[in-house]
């Protein structure tokens, strides 16, 4: 277990990175820097690769027992009990085009499960930071997500419509239809506005480690649920879906939808 | 013909109409307010009416023989040779979600066309004013459409998947495999972005005037292109579909893929 006062200091130390790779992106935005293709034929740029040498660096200078998976460089010390789990920029895409929805996310995992996340979004000033056993917080201040009961009254939202499993997009399509309101598009700010109680489900596919463990403690904290489309807690090793929600009540109906 | 001084008294006074509904509106942002459903079942909240009646009071006393055409209340003198055309919010389901990319669109019309637009989003902070025959400025300075030359290299982006007609979604959906890149969601933002030359193809369909008519004098000051899906110019009585491209080259493509 980690003690209370190791994991202060590890929430002091993931503010640090949060704001050091705030540094480094908000330097690239809405300039015109180079955009190269990956090999799964996924945009990065030069804001993503430097934005997280900067956390890694930082990482190996704090904690060089720590492991690190992060989405644009090698995992290394995967089998440390401590491993930090980081998308430099999560929404490269709405990044490139100048669109504030992109954001960083870090997380922190004991035991392969994560026990810190935080959501930093440096374009809109917002930066969510869940801890285990702990109410997440809005730039510092609690914030929860909807007491909504039903998905009649409810708000859903993803970013696009990437669903690989047929079951699961006719699931969400069932599922925006019910809704009261719906949206496309906001990366992992969807998240944010989840755990502040202004939308809530979202439901999305395709997602990698390093996409969605920072939102487990965020959302968790907040009062919402997140699994996987069966149901099952999201692990290291889950299939990518993700469905997260306001409260259990919700996360009932929603996985139901999918599940039918 | 509208002289250069009447010209600049009518942008101090649509900023002054920016400045007030940005007020109006920001004070319901987030916050926990009643949203009802319009007949056509559409949302709409205090926040609509209250920005738009704080539009008309000052229109009305600043220029009573003046037109009103918004989207909430009636109509008014639309036989006048100015016309003020309005929505107080674009992109009420954003707003309703305390995402940031909705806004005000003011227009003024001169005989039914518009000479003056301004796209103002103020949870963005951020304002695109166009004027007939100048350079548009998005916050006071200067901003232009990018000179991107062929789809390939384009970002395309529409607010959702709201196609009526199938021809025209086919030709979205060709745009779309041909971009470079695309994003889903946006609102009167993502015009905002094409004139700044983020992105540089925005698409949509059924949309009314109030929606359009402001979008014009920012995109063309900017250097950029609107039209109708086949190609005409948007008037108070087009049909609603929306191709906006960053110069010539782009849209005659964009064009050509929606009507093969």
């Amino acid at each position: 277990m980690t003690s209370k006062i190791k994991m202060d200091e590890f929430i002091s130390f993931a503010n640090i990175l949060a704001d050091e790779s705030s540094k480094v992106v908000m330097k690239y935005f809405r300039q015109n820097i180079k955009i190269e293709n990956k090999v799964d034929d996924t945009p990065v740029t030069i804001a993503d690769k430097k934005s997280e040498l900067k956390i890694r660096e930082l990482i190996n200078n704090a904690y060089p027992s720590h492991g690190i998976l992060a989405e644009e460089f090698d995992n290394t010390k995967l089998k440390s009990e401590y491993i930090w789990v980081v998308d430099p920029i999560d929404g490269t895409r709405s990044f490139i085009a100048g669109h504030k929805d992109f954001g960083t996310l870090i997380a922190l995992l004991y035991k392969r499960k994560p026990i810190l996340g935080i959501i930093n979004c440096p374009a809109h000033d917002e930066r969510w930071v869940g801890v285990e056993n702990r109410i997440t917080t809005l730039n510092g201040k609690d914030t929860k997500t909807s007491s909504k009961k039903t998905i009649k009254d409810c708000y859903t939202i993803t970013t696009g419509l990437y669903f690989e499993n047929e079951k699961f997009r006719n699931g969400f399509n069932n599922i925006i239809k019910k809704s009261k309101y719906y949206i496309l598009g906001g990366d992992c700010y969807m998240y944010g506005m989840l755990s502040s109680g202004l939308v809530d489900i979202v439901v999305e596919d395709t997602l990698k480690a390093y996409d969605y463990m920072a939102l487990i403690p965020v959302i968790q904290g907040a009062g919402g649920i997140i699994t996987d489309k069966y149901n099952n807690s999201i692990t290291l090793d889950s299939d990518g879906s993700v469905v997260a929600t306001a409260n259990l009540l919700i996360h009932k109906q929603a996985i139901n939808m999918i599940n039918l």
